[in-house]
């Protein structure tokens, strides 16, 4: 039998398609998003879940013209593939590739670019209400949002303003009961209910005044048109509620739907995934997080563990399992995790609150004023903080520096490896006077031998890691040991002194003003934007301390950088270390 | 008769009196909390709204062994009144007094500090799951929270987590149908409903499997002892929704309950407010702003201006009243205002999105994320930006310059007057590459005859205002003026450069090249944070451009600074104008 996806090349080829042949397509356009990314990777469990959906969005509506956003965006290959990337969808979230998530400028049917959840409502009532200013009123306005991202906050605003408006925007919310974690919370609960038929009367999205439909089994493509297509006739805001099963069509997807999230490579018959080397590696910096906590938990019972829908993500799935009455997954809700976790610090717990250094910016407000204000000493771990590869921009985590380091009362630390993490885990969970952030990259540290005997840190003190004479280089973090490898290849090693300078804020000032004075240049390394970053701060001591050495700054230049490999985005970002070690050796040449 | 009140210093107190006491102490309390805003000055409507609420809290529960959180705070006068500070309450929002918001360090009883808005439930929850871990099973928690505030989403994210909890929480929603503007969104319209009696069976918040009671009237002090009694019975989570009147029992502020939210002097028996004095003064930043808008507008049809909840405080009012299709206040809902001003922005649409800078941090991922990234040109507008005063630390702007500048594609500004703002709004509806966002202070300009013709601003560049031979003064935005003013009264005028430099990003580097040349010493001048703010950038400049002449910052020290008059809270700062001058004199000393 021919394939009817070959000659599909736009919606507008789709919709020459008879109805009868869309379940056919589905078939087709699963196959190819689990071909394709059963060796190139990526995000799997949610396009598979929407496949049906997506064909019957495109066949409805009239996209590009009628707008559609999809939330999140990593359930948007089969969007991507019906829209004329085909042919290029095998270069998926590689350099100069496609992008993981939709992005407007790869492609006129990407109306808002996403990748953080819950902004799709208030994006799409922004272009439907525009739309109506316009005196644009047939156009259509489409945003898909899981059940997990409608929990949030910001997708609750959304709705509360949808509710009051005669524009047209239809939301439908894909009800796959889990999010990258099972969903969580009242909502989930009661959408449960509604699926079983027992919740009462009125519906609570009734009561936020939208028109409310299904629930509808997403998997359905005849229903989902028929629906839709009911739907357009309608004007004024609606919710449809559709429920579908995330990795629908592998059955090891379905089965199951954590792991096959982001299942990296797997055979793409049977769905099993293909072994990793065996080689022995050093642990993943959340696992480190994971096991330390649950370590520490164990011996002080003040503690616990909050995550906003992370648990696998952050590890903080370890501590769930071995203490489930304290380690909480509070769902796709930041600002309620940071505070949740003051409250909890004013009665005398500690938490530990995991929160992606991207997802952070969420939460900056409740840090400022419910954490750091009262100097409640809440202890954060920010994860995937600096450049993160593939998910791209939308992901990097290289503004927290820069946005933390201004807030009074904050300490910020940044371990190089594995024992600083765990070191600083335990000194914080002793008890500080003020509430820290511990910012930690994605993926592994450097040490095989990493359960070592806790030992306490002082807070604002550095480490030499080698003495020089002419030239300190200041790392902060996990970069400082790509530097120490770099190092060790450079002629003039003598000559270069290494520091591992932990601390942001309060900064190590007895080791930097040795420093100053000792050498005769300075470089700072960091994995996050130089402006207003670690370098910056390290400009502001030596400009009040006067010493006027000069000080070259390594960091992430003043631009969104793209997705590649992580290698690959530090280059791109101005910060790789070909650039350093030419530096280096052209100062050194300079200096003699 | 003699006064109840002044018998009663604390909760216990309180207690002793017998039910039938309790209208005339509600009378007494309303009489003491109008009698010294009347001449104090300080919120007032919020406050006259929950008397009774405020005496039934603390007859019925054990305050402050049960927890209780009054969220925004702004209504928390009474229970101040009531828990020993009466005698100090006439120093409220002064220096050295008390704070016009709870603040833990100030009583034991006040649990959680708050001044933004929908915090309480988090925070309430995170104590209420403390109690619950440390086995303290009888203990109480109550969080009040206005309709305004639990419409955010901040609120929704805790109740959907209390909804799945088995806590002792209770929160009261004080639904008097007005934040400090009157309330807006879906969820007030249901409430309407739900007090009408003609919503549906199911309640929304028994949706999200709270147990809900009311509605009741809130000014029956009987009533709401008897259901704080019944609640106080029932384990799990509750949901009381009360109604009130904000401003009740001054007949004034109910007629006319945005003025009286904070309504300056008055007088105390009628409620009339005191004239300010006849004398022509410059006009306030937010009026040129709304007033600029409007005369914009009204020529560029694609300006639309959107305000989260503050279309008073903002004079967006001007815009909603005169073009009311195209200004919206979406609630307090600064995340879904960003990402909506986004979606707009899309459609060729030229969105004014007025927020305080303090409330920015609440959506400080959609700036990255859904505006910066996808590089769109919404325009932000960045009322009460630096030390605001009376209101305090949790509502002082001075940490936009830092979390701004470190964001890729967005213009930062300060205009130094009226006529930059104008200029600046003008030049950005022209059509920019960028986003920008243009900070201004709480507080009035410096012209009186304000309305000039448009003048395109070039992006980047800075003014020089005069010339000098030593040292170079670069200000940015209005307290430029006040530098200016101190100018006029130095000796050594001659030798004193001064510099309006407007752009914080992109700097204006070829001013700030000649200038770095010229003369001797740099002093840079902010309403800001001095960690990470302006000041920072001109190091990095002048790191990056190899200049080496000394620079010496003022700005907002290192911690957060109190309330007090904002001439006050400069000094406290480390910001005065006398500690400028002074350090101006001693480096004119040093060069001769």
């Amino acid at each position: 039998m021919e394939r009817l996806l070959t000659h599909i090349n736009s919606p507008k080829d789709l919709k020459k398609l008879s109805l009868d042949k869309l379940p056919q397509l589905a078939r087709e356009l699963r196959e190819f998003i689990i071909d394709i990314v059963a060796t190139k990777e990526g995000h799997l469990g949610a396009s598979l879940g929407v496949v049906e959906l997506t064909i019957a969005l495109h066949y409805v509506f009239d996209t590009p013209n009628d707008k559609l956003i999809w939330d999140v965006g990593h359930q948007a290959y089969g969007h991507k593939i019906l829209t004329g990337r085909k042919e290029i969808f095998d270069t998926n979230r590689q350099l100069g590739g496609i992008s993981g998530f939709p992005k407007r400028s790869e492609s006129e049917y990407d109306d808002f670019g996403t990748g953080h959840s819950s902004t799709a409502i208030s994006a799409i009532l922004g272009m439907a209400m525009a739309s109506k200013l316009k005196g644009e009123y047939s156009r259509q306005h489409i945003a898909v949002v899981g059940d997990a991202s409608i929990a949030s906050g910001m997708a609750f605003e959304g709705l509360n303003h949808l509710g009051v408006t005669d524009v047209n925007a239809l939301i439908i919310l894909n009800d796959n009961a889990i999010g990258i974690d099972p969903s969580v919370g009242a909502l989930k609960k009661y959408l449960t209910n509604v699926k079983a038929g027992t919740a009462k009367d009125e519906n609570i999205f009734e009561c936020l005044n939208l028109n409310y439909s299904g629930p509808l089994d997403g998997h359905n493509v005849h229903e989902l048109v028929q629906e839709l297509e009911r739907l357009k006739t309608l004007s004024g805001p609606k919710l449809l509620h559709i429920i579908t099963t995330k990795g629908k069509g592998l059955k090891k997807a379905e089965e199951n739907q954590v792991v096959y999230h982001a299942p990296g490579k797997f055979d793409a018959t049977t769905g099993e995934r293909l072994k990793k080397s065996e080689e022995i590696k050093p642990p993943k910096y959340q696992d480190v997080f994971g096991h330390t906590l649950v370590e520490l938990a164990k011996k002080n019972k003040k503690i616990v563990g909050i995550t906003p829908a992370m648990p696998t993500g952050s590890s903080l799935k370890f501590m769930m399992d071995e203490l489930p009455k304290r380690a909480f997954d509070v769902g796709i809700a930041e600002q309620h995790a940071v505070t949740l976790a003051a409250g909890m610090a004013t009665q005398g717990l500690v938490p530990f609150c995991n929160i992606y250094s991207t997802f952070l910016q969420r939460a900056y407000d409740q840090v400022i004023h419910d954490v750091a204000l009262q100097n409640l000493p809440v202890i954060f771990c920010l994860d995937r903080a600096g450049l993160v590869g593939q998910d791209g921009p939308t992901h990097h985590g290289v503004f927290d520096i820069a946005y933390l380091r201004c807030i009074p009362n904050l300490i910020v630390f940044a371990p190089m490896n594995e024992m600083e993490l765990r070191d600083i885990m335990y000194t914080a969970q002793l008890g500080l006077d003020h509430p820290i952030t511990i910012r930690y990259p994605r993926g592994r540290g450097v040490t095989l031998d990493w359960r070592a005997k806790f030992e306490p840190i002082e807070i604002g003190t550095a480490r030499c890691l080698k003495e020089g004479s002419k030239i300190a280089v200041l790392t902060i973090g996990h970069i400082g040991n790509q530097f120490a490898e770099v190092l060790k290849n450079l002629d003039s090693v003598g000559l270069i002194g290494h520091f591992d300078m932990r601390f942001v804020k309060p900064l190590a000032k007895n080791t930097l003003r040795s420093i100053f004075e000792k050498y005769d240049h300075i470089i700072t390394i960091e994995d996050g934007c130089k402006t207003g970053g670690f370098g910056s701060a390290v400009l502001e001591f030596a400009n009040e301390a006067k010493f006027s050495k000069p000080v070259k700054i390594f960091g992430v230049l003043d631009s969104f950088v793209e997705h590649g490999t992580i290698q690959e985005t530090h280059k791109i970002a101005g910060m790789d270390f070909d650039a350093i070690q030419t530096y280096i050796k052209s100062t050194l040449t300079t200096c003699d």
